[in-house]
């Protein structure tokens, strides 16, 4: 069992297979030691479970939830990558984007719900690189949208 | 005759000179055999030719067209980057940025219509990871933007 | 003194310390040569001096001199990264959000004010490649994001 997984499981948390794509693209592309992952959503077997925009009905917390399972979701991706989370050398980008109401202000917060996961189960390899933005929407109304690049050892 | 232009000229398109940046940057920055290929819009002889909303006013058909464009632009980029499109190893991250109405959620429909033709035309070095979204608005009042990273043989 | 501290203090600028995060990520990661700087807003002694959208309230001026100042805040990200501007081989991607109405289609020229300061700071080593968006909403209600990739000498 790796670290990273054994950190997943400490956190109560169980990674899921990596999810299928949503189009003609595949869950990430390889160059040498670097992933590109594919924007992730929150999806739970399949499904999208947080819809809606923030400071419109969805609430920080409830974003903030969302954006946690996009980054589980691409830490699945990045086992199917590397074949062992412990392999990750370094997260160099991760993109955070929030559907958000046009008067909703802290995306930053949000995005630490994916950015902490990064931190509490890579450590020192979780520490990246951040974009940020608010939208007016995403695919399938989904609240929260990850993606991100990543070097392997 | 390249691989991939013949495959451009069966699928009844032609790639275009590459467009001319819409400001102060230039069309593709290289690394090594990185390629960074800059924002594509919808644009043909210089003019972009699918503007507004999908969902109020542009049907998905219409954007999975304008995808196409823009990933045809991009192409001529690459090929401009590459001195020839047999020589792209693989896409390995492409952007597609849909203007939409923030009730619309079928954006990765119409980026379909760029990653398709990577797809048809590149063949296996065409497989790409992606990141869609929504926006409210693309410059020029363009309905569908592509960017992209390839790598090079 | 580096040739493009030079150029800085030549424009009347004041390169600023690197800005802290506003979140739980940091101002860049390095991959060899390649760093991938965090998202800058225009902030000016830790503070967002310019917020609001364009077209409804913001300017094009005022929104080039926002994104003029998160061009600088990323030169500053730069040098922490490089311990000298000078070192700068290239910068291959810069990524402009614009927080805009959406009725206001001018973008690039927003953009045009932090990818002109690339130019006039690093001469060649400042062409790069752009993706320039409107977006409904900033962080902090900012005007202009910039997120960029340098690759070092």
């Amino acid at each position: 069992m790796s670290k990273a997984e054994d950190k997943i499981k400490e956190l109560g948390l169980v990674l899921p297979a990596a999810p299928e794509p949503m189009g003609a693209y595949v869950p990430f592309a390889k160059s040498g030691k670097i992933v590109f992952v594919s924007g992730q959503l929150p999806r739970q077997d399949g499904k999208i479970i947080c819809t809606g925009k923030v400071g419109s009905g969805v609430s920080i917390e409830k974003a903030q939830e969302a954006a946690k399972l996009c980054g589980l979701n691409a830490l699945s991706v990045l086992k199917a990558a590397s074949g062992d989370l412990d392999h990750i050398k370094q997260i160099l980008r991760l993109t955070c984007w929030v559907a958000s109401d046009a008067s909703f202000f802290d995306q930053p917060k949000v995005a630490n719900g994916a950015s902490d996961l990064m931190l509490a189960v890579l450590g020192d390899a979780g520490k990246h690189s951040r974009m940020t933005t608010g939208v007016n929407v995403l695919p399938g109304d989904a609240t929260v949208g990850v993606d991100l690049i990543a070097e392997l050892k």
